[in-house]
């Protein structure tokens, strides 16, 4: 028998491939069973929808832990073919929180590890100028070392998250992209480009590894050659689909709330055969044609 | 301090009032945090909806366990404050099973467990009368006596589901109904009636329990005299509600991949209001004022 | 069908009981389980031990999250009757995350969770003088009143847990005990008695509440009447058990690692009739004979 | 950074190596630990002791579920770096069910799945006669197809366990051995040989694949050049060490209950470097040397 290739595989392939990949913003199994299904290669879970969706805690202060986050993926892979990124925030604390991080993330399948540079604050509307919240260069490049020797597949992707580029002197802000660049991860992610195109740049000639970004710049959104060159790979959606379908369920609630019916909703209902893809029902019967005997 | 009411007291609160209740029909966390912030009493998890959102298996055959009920329900709960009613099918097999099934729903919060006595084929499509799929009442009798006596909280409900009325001739309907209101369970739930009227009639006559009804039959719709008479306490919805969900979801996906804008969805997503609801922020916000010092 | 007293009412009647009673240091299902049989009332999960056990993680830092703890108890409780203290460290981090921790314990189905007033160093081998390791009163005092308020059933029980009397100038030490007591919190739990009697009479002159030790020192150890006078309630034991199952495992693999057979090692494992009593097998039988029927 | 080989890829290497090599019989986290620590290669969870130890539920009858199972693998491989071959009883039910488990089993990491062909009685003391528990040859060749057909990582051992041998006339229990070696499984188990070497020539006879047995027969214990010859890799250990730990559990307890003090055990418990050793300290603190700066 063949060897299948690996989500991790897929991923690194994304990566060296010279066009820029979408990956859909999913936050739960089913929004990602429905994204393989579309046949998206790539499934993006963000910390804050996660979080939303399934604790019901906000984002800004850190009321989920790391094992809140691998159930998710754990749940999420089980379902879903495509290769899944997920944002681990600051990877748990230091470098020895990253090792249980990383270890159980991968035990989880996900394809590709984030861990960003910033920290979040113990509190709401703490005071704070924000690059203050981001650690030392020092310590997060001890922290990514960390990362990638923890991993037990090295064909898990670690990917340096860092907001220097918005928070810090540009000529600061290239000097730990390099430094990150120079600890083995695989892609620097950004996500957010203040300053555009000229942020884009910086990171090109500070490091050659891919770059995945939460939104493509406006002042380069069709240049594709400068994107190509700028080996952009990975390009992330903003986590759209959790609030619409918030507002779904909340519309349908309070519809039948007030007395409306199943029936007046009948048109924002999904076909049979979506449903039946959904729940794999075509896939079982198949197995079960294929492997049911006696 | 005073003691708070329970879920399950508010469940039993429901049963004993004159009126007919309306229950949610939730499938995930999201959804039951959204039906609790409307204000929705009851929340009922059906077994499919619960089955395809979570683990993207049919319903049709066991495919899921008691265990994935068990960790749905708990994480449902740890987000939604109305009553939880959970369809547990068959109880997970026989009175040893139940007692299991009973132990770890209640461990998990819910406030009230339906038991079936129609069983799943082990397979698609086998050719069955629906009414052999009916266990014996005997059987069935013994397991709804072992439901009660396992709860380790009395308040907590065992509701006996029955589809005796539309898979067996009316007496014996009307027998087993008898039999299962002498077990010590506290209410009956019709899965169908495909009688109309006449069938609740006929439970009525059978049972001094109060009724939960999947549909209220056409025939009976407007008459809230006879359905209040007939002690109909409770009234689930379909499961329209994870239909609109998938929908939502293949739409917004679809949208995206096919090089669609999230600003075009705009209209589409919830008010930020909302989504800070859903995830407690003005609730966290509080709880701070109020107690971080120092 | 008369209600069963819950665990938490039997902690409750512990506590108001002249007597003291001696907890059994359980860190897993197994010692859980079989601490239950024998007719312990209390169990106790110690921080350290479980996250040994559960996680092998040291616990000097953390490296284990709330999660975790809930993971565990919530496995603990399904197998075990007595009554569950757990040892939540500092609750999580602020009284944010005490919310999110009482809530969870709580729906694990522990009936008392003790919160400590000092904190663990991020690395090890920190230098640090002790003291400056206790959190603010008036920080610990907004904690614990919140985990008073974030219970969703008032007969848990909070346990302020304090190692001031080892740590602060005895009069600051009395001042919290009076300030921790004023929260609502059950009972006060003291780690470590360094001054023997007369750090148990600073705290019986600075509360009225239920006194919970981890050792009884020396000078007391015979003083029924004293202990007694104090309110001393609970006693517990060393995590002895843990340590003499480590040694247990690594002597019997150690042997057939070395050739050893089963059948020399057979008058060091358990009868039968306990084994049989560990997994149910009577119970369950009992059960059988009285609701499978058909 | 090289790639690490990994525990499926060691598992090939013991069945491909010519020596017998003994697996440890482990039923948790802690116990797959210890053995990791020992430097055991290969640890094997059996189902009986892993529902005793972490269910308290009899093997007998069917109460845990493979949820049950995948949880604990996934519990046991965060703590333990040999092989794990876990015994998936019947593999969950049919072949659609065998889908399930063979997928979730391999996400919690696990080297190789045992699927055997016998069924458990759905309750105590059914009068059966032993080999009418033996599913037909057609349906378990159709099960342990779909089991290979079902990884995702084809490196993920399936093994054909069979009672055939000693439940089935040898010609019957040959052709199954046959039909079963030509699914694409990687080796066949053994768990019981009532008839001593004259079944492992059977066994020999009828399949080419590598042999695990659970306990040698007393009348080839010595003769390793024919168990060489009949390739016998892998040799279980009875589940000896849940037992001894049960009653060193029991022993410790009931000394604590009856008033025995901490001190008198102090030689039954384990040293401080064993101790450290099993909580990764002396790793946590070499990683955090290496990783945690700034």
């Amino acid at each position: 028998m063949a060897v299948k290739s690996t989500a991790r595989q897929r991923f690194r392939e994304i990566l060296g491939r010279s066009g820029c990949t979408q990956a859909a913003s999913i936050f739960d199994p089913l929004s990602a069973r429905i994204a393989s299904l579309q046949g998206w290669e790539l499934c993006k879970l963000s910390g804050s929808v996660g979080k939303f969706s399934n604790l019901a805690v906000p984002d800004d202060i850190p009321m989920a832990n790391m094992s809140d986050l691998v159930d998710l993926c754990w749940r999420i892979n089980r379902v879903c073919d495509a290769c899944l990124v997920v944002d681990a925030d600051d990877g748990g604390g230091s470098a020895l929180n990253v090792f249980r991080t990383v270890r159980e993330l991968e035990a989880a399948g996900v394809a590709a590890i984030e861990i960003e540079d910033n920290t979040v604050p113990q509190r709401f509307g703490v005071a704070q100028r924000r690059h203050e919240m981001i650690v030392s260069q020092e310590e997060q490049v001890g922290k990514l070392c960390a990362a990638v020797e923890a991993r037990q597949d090295c064909s898990t992707a670690i990917v340096a998250r860092t907001s220097a580029l918005n928070e810090l002197p540009r000529d600061d802000a290239m000097r730990r992209i390099s430094a990150y660049s120079a600890t083995g991860v695989d892609a620097i992610m950004l996500p957010g480009m203040a300053h555009g195109r000229s942020d884009i740049e910086a990171a090109m000639q500070a490091t050659d590894l891919p770059l995945l970004l939460l939104r493509i710049p406006e002042d380069v959104l069709g240049d594709t050659d400068f994107l190509e060159r700028a080996r952009v790979r990975v390009r992330y959606q903003e986590s759209i689909l959790y609030s619409i379908v918030v507002k779904a369920m909340d519309d349908c609630l309070r519809h039948l709330q007030n007395g409306g019916t199943a029936a007046e909703l009948a048109d924002r209902t999904a076909e049979a055969r979506l449903l039946r893809s959904v729940d794999r029902t075509y896939d079982m019967q198949a197995w079960q044609d294929k492997y049911v005997r006696g």
